[in-house]
């Protein structure tokens, strides 16, 4: 017989953003990373956890990552039961559907968002359901009472960059019967964010990672906020040494440099603004960003030709082929010196 | 609505191998860590991906782990396509049993070994079946033809330590008619292993660790060995950015340490060969091993009598209350020096 189920073998897998192998002679704007290096701090602790002869690698790392969950829950304001870690907020995103939604049960996204989600229900064999928005960016054809286990609600919205108003997310979180799940993976470039709303609703989840705002995508980090019996389940489901010991020890120190990171999102938030200022003056259409990107379209609305114009620069952006993305592009935020040269090469594409 | 699937909500969990938080302070025989350091090629390994500032933990690690890859597939004599990483073996056992059991499908594996293989099908809501063991060490009750998805088959055989003949191993393999997993975490410590078997026969998988023979538990580093259009299917489920930048340079360079890993092998093997020796003196029945931990049961036949008085003179080992097991101990290898405080301990135990 075959061994794999026909759902699987069928399917096609997500396929993560390009990563050219020449990195370091590319402008990278492709994937949200941050353009600074994490704090100091980080390398400092992972240089301690090693120690002379990296010796405590031959031991299991914390199963249960206490101290992560306690520098989250002081850090966010909730008690570490309300916390749990993950290898990269990818983990605990599959696993929420893992504890909510059985073969046949139906989630639901936003498109356009994060279509990792699809891939994630498709693997459990979960119904997929997305909803379309509005032109003044809310979701359309919502109903008044969704039934389905999950709805994933991405805020700010990556691709575009708007965020939804916090009185909108909480109008949906009432409007929901299973769990809303509010990633925030790019949260800390906003202005206001979801967590009072964990602590007033029940079914009301938030996703963090720590590859953007604490520039650490290469160590995979991520967390989930929620109620302590969801945290609970979620803690059965996934692999119980999920996180290495470098990944614990990095951190730990990155969550407790707040002065480091609100410098550099500060940086990022600062030449965001000069760079959508820029772009408009060039006659392109920006999108207001809440992130650590823009979607930004040019005058002729041919997202394709300038990515080819960029790519031929050795600057790697973001091009969505999809019918509703494709006039635009979507722009990571670098360096002030980086968006200078992606300016620069954007006026000779023209 | 509960936001739980009922089968989540009501399942026990995994729970793993006791770590004491003083754990310098004790003699840690209780998980079969490796007693030396991981070789120091790996330290070197992290600071060459860490550099002056950690700039590089920034960006995300390679989705494909194309390098450890190929570490693995040049050390074991496979193609690339033959081999999957994964965030400890843990991580590609979840996700065998995602690719070819389905709800209500069924797996098997023999008791005792590893009990995780039942909670991680239980989490997939896939059946459990169970089968012991014949007084000299085959399979009770093996039918004829095995028609389940998956039989995990772990040897070298933890807690007991013995090794499955490689014929019976190839038998079974002709009477599954669904995906035999040998579990290969400890046979780095043998003298044989199922290498070639995935290489005759299409349902073969075997899945290894880097915990144990490696010195690298705490980096949590595994993979799987199967036929391309497995690793295709289990590539497609796994999280896409599954091994963080310092885990994949870690296990490149111990794959790749040859000497250093056999030197080290040699030693936890003559270690071993010591203690089983004194252990017979001692009046203990002892299981040939094949790993590096032993299953023995002091006269008296009483197993928590004596992990009781280790445990009071901070001698961590490892006793299971399950009555096939609950006469013995499973005391993993450490140095010769920690082998020789335990044989004192012992008989002051007497």
């Amino acid at each position: 017989m075959n061994p794999l189920r026909p759902s699987i073998a069928n399917m096609a897998g997500y396929v993560p953003g390009f990563q050219p192998p020449d990195i370091a002679s590319w402008i990278k704007l492709n994937t949200n990373e941050n353009p600074y290096p994490p704090s100091p701090k980080v390398k400092e602790a992972i240089l301690a956890e090693l120690g002379d002869d990296a010796a405590l690698l031959r031991t299991y790392p914390s199963a249960s990552s206490e101290k992560l969950r306690e520098a989250a829950a002081a850090l966010y304001g909730f008690d570490p039961s309300w916390i749990i870690m993950a290898n990269g907020s990818d983990e605990v995103l599959n696993n929420l559907i893992r504890a909510c939604a059985g073969e046949g049960e139906e989630i639901a996204y936003v498109h356009p968002s994060y279509s990792y989600y699809a891939t994630l229900a498709e693997i459990q064999g979960a119904k997929v359901r997305t909803f379309g928005l509005t032109d003044d960016f809310r979701i359309a054809d919502f109903p008044e009472r969704y039934s389905g286990r999950l709805f994933f609600l991405t805020t700010p919205n990556s691709p575009l960059g708007f965020a939804f108003p916090l009185s909108y997310v909480e109008e949906l979180a009432t409007r929901c019967d299973g769990l809303l799940v509010v990633d925030e993976a790019y949260a800390d470039f906003n202005d206001c964010n979801a967590l009072d709303l964990v602590r007033r609703y029940p079914n009301v989840v938030i996703t963090r990672t720590l590859s953007k705002s604490y520039a650490l995508a290469g160590m995979r980090l991520g967390l989930a906020i929620a109620r302590p019996e969801i945290v609970a389940a979620l803690d059965k489901i996934r692999d119980h040494y999920n996180l290495d010991r470098l990944a614990q020890a990095a951190c730990v120190a990155a969550l407790q440099d707040q002065d480091y990171f609100k410098k550099r999102r500060d940086q990022v938030v600062a030449t965001r603004k000069f760079f959508v200022t820029e772009l408009q003056s060039l006659g392109y259409t920006v999108l207001e960003s809440a992130g650590n990107f823009v979607f930004a379209s040019p005058p002729d609305r041919n997202g394709r030709r300038v990515y080819d114009g960029l790519y031929a620069r050795k600057i790697l952006v973001r091009h969505f082929s999809d019918p509703l993305l494709a006039h635009g592009l979507r722009i990571s935020i670098g360096t002030r010196e980086e968006m200078e040269q992606t300016l620069g090469a954007l006026r000779e594409i023209g």
